[in-house]
């Protein structure tokens, strides 16, 4: 293979470094090189930690500590370190599942955008029943507040991250709106609508832009990518993750309600693991944080050891397809990288 | 009773008039008095009809039209009638199943707005499992662009509504944004926050901020009124709605996917059914246009008979409690009605 490393943030996760660690080592045995990020002698205490490479790095950002102050103050923090193992060629790739705004901000400090890129932004892929490929939704939430121009830069990233990672050919970009029909739209949404509309844009990306889509849409086959403001996509995203969880967590109730139901919840299992398994956010993977010059990627704090290694190989492979390259050619066409 | 009775679109819905007829049977056993408004020829047709008192519309705009033009242009079409039935004290208030922008713009053209009412919003229900009231989402699609101090209105409107229907007497009122802490949020959300902070609002209302909540949060205990701009509600609303399509979708299907599935589900009948009954749309009813000086309630147009029944049933009751002349105390206190 020859390629370097994927970096991953020893310390990031509900259960970490134990959960990370497992991940890990399910990564390594697909041999994909890893290096990890944190106190050595904390890893090396762990088992699965056995002849692993390991960059040092002995602060640690927590879940809910504020991000951009934490980056500036814990230079010595896994995230740190992992974004810098980046930049300075020493890793291929970060992947960590702790605090998403400091990976985040760490990503961008350390790496910088990607030429071209004005603001980069959180892709998060949402499951489409029944296809192969997800919907790729961004901005999931690094920007509250976005420019019009912003968003069809959004579209670009999000065009050929799909392209790159699920083999799209010709990605169809929805714009997110308040209805389908082309006036419909926030003032943001409308500006962006007749940007989205360029032709010019998409035979740049090889992206076609399909118009508005819904809310309703977002797990439906009509794009496969979603673009709008990280506020609105945030509040997507949660209320999709909040409504399956309720639903999901009411279904499991009702199964244990009962004798009858319990036998009749054994039946149906057969039928129902396949359908656990498609709308399991770790079946479709972690978030990545598109337009800074490496591949960051942001997993669920409460990824099982085999999500994490999913996104330890995505984060693989999408630095063996120089991803980042394509970014910058389709953003920035004139100047050199 | 002596009170007027409730206009009810006889057009709107999917399977208008039969399927409205239905509806207003059931309300009519349950003594609530209902005008019908329509071609009367068409309605004069049907058995449920018999007995009722029609007021005569012979035009109608369809569920797809544009609404502001339908609505100037069709003057004598159910929706504009109903409207002006309830301005003209012909008509206690009014629901539809049809078009909602047309009937939104009926409702402010015939009945105008409270005053002190900068823009009327959509109030929409979501249910909360567990808890016997709804959370009130607006404004759920009514003013795809707001300001912040529309927002507070929002938020005093939410509240009155909250408690007249369903005797909440401090609502609780969250802002929905990008993340619970107090410094996130779009500058419209952080605008608002800062406004709905205000303890006067809150004093004259009888109601409490909360704070920011999530999308996540939606269908969680955590407020009574959960304000936004029309754009955000609109985009997480049908989002819920979408998700909830999809997954009870996938298992219906599996719940029919094979001999053991099909034995397994009917023994677990007995257990869903009380699930399916609380996230039904049915049971937490149809939507509310709040600042126009009349009620108008918009009914989903795929409505059963028992939902638009209890729709019709919901709008007497708060023409009965006078929550328009609540409105106007909260949000105009000094200016005479």
């Amino acid at each position: 293979m020859g390629l370097l490393p994927v970096a991953v943030d020893a310390m990031g996760g509900d259960d970490a470094p134990n959960s990370v660690l497992a991940g890990v080592r399910l990564a390594v045995e697909r041999n994909i090189p890893v290096v990890l990020v944190g106190p050595p002698e904390q890893i090396s205490t762990l088992k699965d930690a056995d002849g692993l490479e390991v960059i040092a790095a002995s602060e640690v950002i927590a879940m809910g500590a504020e991000a951009a102050s934490s980056v500036r103050k814990l230079k010595d923090s896994s995230l740190v370190r992992a974004a810098e193992a980046v930049r300075d060629k020493r890793a291929s790739a970060m992947v960590s599942a702790g605090n998403t705004g400091a990976t985040m901000a760490a990503s961008l400090l350390k790496m910088g955008r990607v030429r071209g890129v004005a603001r980069p932004a959180i892709a998060t892929p949402i499951v489409v029943p029944g296809r192969s490929w997800p919907n790729v939704m961004l901005d999931a939430g690094a920007n509250a507040e976005c420019s019009a121009v912003w968003l069809v830069q959004f579209a670009q990233m999000g065009a050929v991250y799909c392209r790159d990672r699920w083999g799209v050919q010709v990605p169809r970009v929805g714009l997110l709106s308040n209805g389908e029909e082309a006036g419909k739209g926030s003032l943001l949404a409308k500006e962006a609508f007749a940007l989205l509309q360029d032709i010019a844009w998409q035979q740049r990306t090889a992206a076609t832009f399909v118009g508005n889509v819904e809310g309703c849409n977002l797990l439906e086959n009509v794009a496969d990518v979603i673009v709008t403001d990280g506020f609105t996509g945030n509040v997507a995203l949660k209320t999709a993750e909040g409504v399956a969880k309720q639903i999901v967590g009411a279904l499991l109730e009702a199964f244990d309600s009962s004798e009858d139901a319990r036998a009749g919840a054994k039946l149906l299992n057969t039928a129902l693991l396949p359908l656990y398994e498609e709308f399991s956010p770790d079946s479709v993977g972690g978030a990545i944080l598109l337009g800074v010059r490496g591949v960051s990627i942001i997993s669920h704090g409460s990824s099982s050891p085999e999500a994490l290694a999913n996104a330890i190989q995505v984060a693989h492979e999408l630095a063996e397809r120089d991803t980042v390259g394509s970014l910058h050619k389709v953003l920035s066409p004139e100047s050199p990288r």
